[in-house]
């Protein structure tokens, strides 16, 4: 199954290039390829470093999301509006996306599109036969990158079609020791978006880093 | 100290005069006094079986109210507005909301007031002396009464005020392994209450039950 990441060379999705790349073929998109490439070498080595094989490719955003299976938009929500508009080709593939709408003032508050959620704001802006799924929201970024520690945490899926939800669920089952929950559908994916800010006060107020859920 | 609990022969309240009876001067509220004194019989009973001394008095909600220095209202969000409407006497008390406004269609959605959530609205319903703060909205239900299964949760606590916020803190701290955590002002409650249809969800349609949050 091939991965692609739209926004691949940012924090979370170098991370998560480091994560999938040693069990899935990982795309890493970038807006400018030789960005995307540089991430890829920086990352084999890494995982060279830690005695990994990997199969990792630094293309386009565009051609992230033209190879692949599964499209990953690993960007900030301010990001999304303007990166959908300059790609295409997303019929039939199956696009996760791990975005949280979220503003701070003295905290952190849930700052949902009028859709109701970033999930289904992208939703919107595809077309019809792409299936969107939320999944990896509520992973500390920081995380990720940190492949000397487990992520030991829960993830809640949302996703309208049953076989998208079981493959989305399926990959991050296979990353480190993280444990997929079906959520329900993709309308419900505000809730697991307002998860994100929570965490993040959580972390603020209790001068802790990098807070993760579990659901026990 | 002294805990009222409104709404406390109801199944969370039930489960919390039993849990924090051990440990503080529980007062039983509830519409009809009888009902009341029948449930803190049945608590006695229960804690005896375990061994368990406790202080429990069953009276009116009016009185619960009175009494008490932190007043929980342990109530269903639709109860909140009547219930509310025929209390008085909240001045300068610290009132605990685990309320959740949730809406249930074939999943389970976050329906918060237009106020933003049902701990600001509580807060515009009583007077400017009461002190609001949510605490406990995850935990199962059904768990409070299961005395044989320790409660091992994370409890995300909101308020305004740090010194009512450290008081709820410390009591969350006394139950069971529940753990408190400052999760911010208490216009930050909606995306703890939001958690609780989350968790609804997981439960539903992982077929687990009495789904409860950790953070890790």
């Amino acid at each position: 199954m091939k991965i692609g990441i739209v926004g691949g060379t940012g924090d979370i999705g170098e991370g998560m290039a480091l994560r999938l790349s040693p069990k899935y073929d990982v795309i890493v998109g970038s807006r400018e390829e030789v960005k995307a490439v540089a991430t890829c070498d920086t990352c084999r080595e890494t995982l060279q470093v830690q005695g990994m094989e990997c199969s990792l490719m630094g293309v386009t955003n565009q051609r992230a999301v033209d190879e692949a299976d599964i499209v990953v938009l690993a960007i900030p929500f301010k990001h999304v509006t303007p990166t959908l508009n300059t790609l295409t080709g997303f019929e039939e593939k199956i696009v996760v996306t791990p975005v949280n709408p979220i503003e701070r003032t003295t905290y952190f508050t849930y700052a949902p599109p009028p859709e109701g959620s970033a999930a289904m704001m992208i939703k919107g802006m595809l077309p019809e036969s792409a299936t969107v799924c939320a999944a990896f929201n509520n992973i500390a970024a920081n995380k990720w990158k940190m492949l000397d520690e487990e992520l030991d945490y829960s993830v809640a899926v949302c996703c309208d079609d049953d076989g998208a939800k079981q493959k989305v669920m399926e990959v991050v089952n296979n990353v480190s020791r993280l444990r997929a929950y079906d959520a329900g559908p993709l309308a419900a994916a505000s809730i697991v978006e307002s998860v994100t800010p929570l965490l993040l006060n959580i972390a603020r107020f209790n001068k802790m880093r990098d807070v993760g859920v579990k659901f026990v």
